[in-house]
């Protein structure tokens, strides 16, 4: 049923207007040039915020954030540099958005703080966006989407078309405009069976590549993984093998916005008379959004138990959600592991599921909680072992599927590291698109497109990434990071020194104090001497008629810094304060 | 050939004498009890070092390190605790060595710091160990053996038996004494064609099996993974394929110490009319090594071009062997993708090669690299493309064949994270093994033994790592990494003031210093408006006659916290410094 109703939508998602369609194909004869340029996404590219400007009007697709890498010490997150949209701010007409992961709209209160701009996303999409606008104190105009739907941004003719991926409500754009016809696939993979029997609109895919496309910008995530990706059924499938045969509480950690698999998790529940508890707060809140927008309709209240009344219940009854499935420190399943959660004591054979797999560089993290499942005696199932996830985005075969029906003029590999784009690249050539009409860009880089010529204008605007720290945007830069992480290797060394102004003779006994690098109740002795070297060097000083206070300073840290080493073999961070009195 | 002499020198391995077998069966009967105790490897178990005590002996096997993991801020490497060692320093017989690699033999210098015990390793860890030694200047007894061999450590009856291993020279150990038999497998694998022709001595293990093994001691890092791990032999066809491809410079990452997959590079090189070039120190070494203990015998010196002279020889003619297969920042690979090394300057389809996986934790580094060599325009072959790597770690379906072969009285599954144990020891249930004969443990634990009985003794010494930074071994603990961690996370702030010794009023101008928390330059406002912070502080402790030095000191750490925070939502380290002059 949901099948025949989702191809009803489809239907009248085609009803795009013949006199559109001939003012599009006659723009592109008429050549009106227009910009494509990524923004933000860290070693991704094209990830986190795209813009199309074309006749002085500006479209964004997604705004997104990344979570720090490699070394970015006490960061927060990163947001894509919005210099360029607020020096052409006039020209914003909108922004649209894919899907509702925070890689796609997490940047969406630190632009609109700078900026009004009209969003358009789906419901679920839509849903998240509003409560980020709300914990920031934030209004903006909004949209509500749905794939089928098309509507004008401007001048921009933008179709929305059903995708799939780890998200409910995921979907791609056709944008048409003066300039030319652009598709934008956002992150996608091709489920001929997705849970809630909305597959991805080939069709409409197809007709459009009839129509004639000049740019393809193109999810290039999996493209080294060879073949198709398994479909979410597989995860059913698992899921009901799993339910099938477990008499113990089942514990399944996976990210909430997933909603149709969360769905499929309460229905088992529900088949094995299982009651169902959830923890973690983030779960909670996407859970009470998807209710509201009805995805879980035909689930009963009923069904649920307060993860703080789960005592009661008999474990074979009992189904517990919850976030935790990236190994945070924080949430609920991590407090599981270590015992410190206020309501779950993890059991002998309790089957802990990791609907998931580790994003990049939190593999350390997660094998921690995973051994310390493994020490609580609980079954622990990871997607490694079993199908328990199946990954959100198109392998090669998928890629030449959508290349094969869209057929564009330009291609554009986005949403990768520079090495998958590459290889999206030659995946392309593989199909017969001439190397000289591919495109693979930097952030900040603009793609210049008139008619049947492009070209790629490097370093177009700033393609850094901002870096988040508190309230503080964009003010933590590598001078700082630097800092912090000299200050993490080796901790630091304060010195303050009191000086007659007039004599520079000493007032006090020099302060030593150490953070960070030796225990100073058991090194009595380094300390004791790093006075004595202290009280050296300003003995020399005075020797000489007294330093001035930068040289002074200079001469206090370097004489300690070599004694530090030659005693440690460390180099922390030496901080000389030189006080006249 | 290589085949027949080895299968020459395992038939002499065999010959242990029937007085020794008797003697070994009839202490099993006298139950002579005996511990095992595995210590060191951090999330790992039983990984650097195992001690096996009976009757007043101890025969240590392996000596390794860690490198350092998630947050351990500073920290060099890692070693086991060797208190219960310095403790009993008058029982240790010796070291025996399983095979070269760091995690085995990095901690030795840390041991023969603190005591003197001769060690037994096979010529190339012999090698590796020497060179150690010298670079700390320490010395010992040292015993160069062969797999095959059988000698007395004390009262322990060793014998060497071939493996493979991702390295040369590998063995595992049967050990033969009054409490009983104890196979040791250290690393291995099952491969029935290695690059050198000297498979796993399988029939050594069945024979042992049948006289009687009252302990094995296995390997578990692959327990995980189904079916078996591919040969060495895999690798050589993929390398061949790349050599038979290619007309452009061949440049090969990978680790020196797997020196038989070396030789086979160079044999390729020579065949393939290729001169070869060595980048990083490391491989350096270990190759002069190789060398000089006749690894790489027919590969002429003629064959070896030095690095700072590539530029002579045409690219179809080179192959360069290179360090920084893990993306570490110094090495020579890393130095070349971002055009930092002296002599190679990448050029267009040059082709870069991978041989080697991530070690976990590494993943996010490599990919930094990888992508920095896309973006010259290199061809890069990653062994998850090619099979130009396989691991060096028995898959779960040669496990199986190891049990069979050995049928263990008793089972401790070693080598690997809790999880990999507990998965080992369900691998062995499957096999039959009875649950209440395996032993799962953490390190520090103690397997007490005594005939048909046993038991594990939790916690029967510190099983602990010791952390090194710089000269301090053990003297970074949790106080010093959180103090670190806490400064890498929003730096610090000091706050020096110096007070009047009688009255407690000001002398000067309070001075504040931030490192690691914003630019100063363009926070003047923050740090203005903090010093008169400070000027408040002070005037209300003057106000009610003046705090003590602890009580001003916490009461401007307190009131400094609360304004940063506020203006920052930042928590830096606050360091106030009061001096009475």
């Amino acid at each position: 049923m949901a099948r025949l109703k989702n191809n009803y939508r489809k239907r009248t998602a085609r009803t795009i207007s013949r006199d559109e369609l001939r003012r599009s194909r006659k723009s592109v004869k008429e050549a009106v040039p227009f910009k494509v340029i990524p923004l933000g996404g860290l070693s991704e590219i094209g990830k986190n915020c795209t813009l199309i400007e074309c006749g002085g009007e500006i479209l964004i697709i997604d705004c997104g954030l990344a979570f720090p890498e490699y070394e970015m010490f006490g960061i927060d997150l990163v947001i894509p540099d919005f210099t360029y949209l607020k020096e052409n701010s006039e020209k914003i007409k909108g922004l649209i958005i894919t899907h509702g992961h925070e890689d796609h709209i997490g940047g969406i209160p630190y632009l609109l703080r700078e900026l009004n701009v009209p969003v358009y996303a789906s419901p679920l999409s839509m849903g998240l966006i509003d409560h980020k606008l709300e914990e920031y104190g934030l209004w903006c105009e909004t949209h509500v989407i749905k794939a089928g739907d098309t509507f004008n941004v401007g001048s921009f003719r933008v179709e929305a078309i059903q995708t799939n991926h780890s998200i409910a409500d995921s979907m791609a754009f056709s944008v048409k405009f003066p300039g030319g016809h652009v598709i934008h696939t956002g992150d996608f993979k091709v489920d001929y069976a997705p849970l809630d029997g909305k597959v991805i609109d080939l069709r409409r895919f197809a007709q459009l590549g009839d129509e004639g496309v000049d740019l393809l910008i193109c999810d290039s995530t999996n493209v080294m993984r060879e073949g198709y990706t398994p479909s979410e059924a597989v995860v059913r499938k698992s899921i009901d093998e799993i339910f099938d045969n477990t008499e113990k509480r089942i514990i399944i950690a996976t990210f909430a916005s997933n909603v149709h698999r969360m769905r499929y998790f309460m229905e088992s529940s529900m088949k094995h008379n299982r009651r169902i508890a959830v923890s973690g707060r983030s779960m909670e809140n996407v859970l009470s959004l998807a209710r509201e927008l009805g995805y879980l309709n035909d689930i009963p209240e009923s069904l649920f138990v307060k993860i703080s009344e789960i005592s009661n219940i008999p474990d074979r009854n009992l189904t517990i959600l919850t976030t935790g499935s990236q190994g945070e420190p924080m949430s609920a399943l991590t407090r599981m592991a270590y015992d410190q959660h206020k309501s779950v004591k993890l059991k002998k054979n309790d089957v802990v599921v990791f609907s998931s797999s580790p994003i990049p560089g939190n593999e350390k993290i997660i094998s921690q909680v995973v051994n310390q499942l493994y020490a609580k005696n609980v079954k622990v199932v990871l997607a490694s072992a079993m199908d328990v996830h199946v990954s959100g985005h198109a392998s090669s075969e998928e890629l030449k599927l959508i290349h094969t029906l869209i057929r564009p003029k330009f291609f554009m590999p986005a949403h990768g590291e520079y090495r998958h784009l590459v290889e999206h690249s030659r995946l392309a050539q593989s199909l017969g698109q001439p190397s000289g009409h591919i495109y693979v860009m930097q952030n900040g880089d603009a793609l210049y497109i008139e008619g049947v010529r492009a070209h790629v204008i490097n370093g177009y605007t700033s393609g850094e990434d901002v870096m988040v720290d508190g309230y503080g945007v964009g003010d933590v830069g590598n001078v700082i990071l630097r800092e912090r992480k000299n200050l993490s290797q080796s901790g630091l060394v304060t010195i303050a020194v009191a000086l007659d102004s007039g004599t520079g003779s000493l007032m006090a006994a020099p302060e030593i104090r150490t953070i960070g690098l030796v225990y100073e109740q058991e090194h009595k002795d380094l300390l004791d001497e790093a006075l004595s070297i202290v009280y050296n060097t300003i003995g020399k000083s005075t020797e000489i008629g007294g330093l001035d206070e930068q040289s002074l300073t200079r001469a206090i840290r370097s004489d300690m810094k070599k004694y530090i080493y030659q005693k440690t073999k460390r180099s922390p961070v030496i901080i000389p304060i030189i006080m006249y009195v």
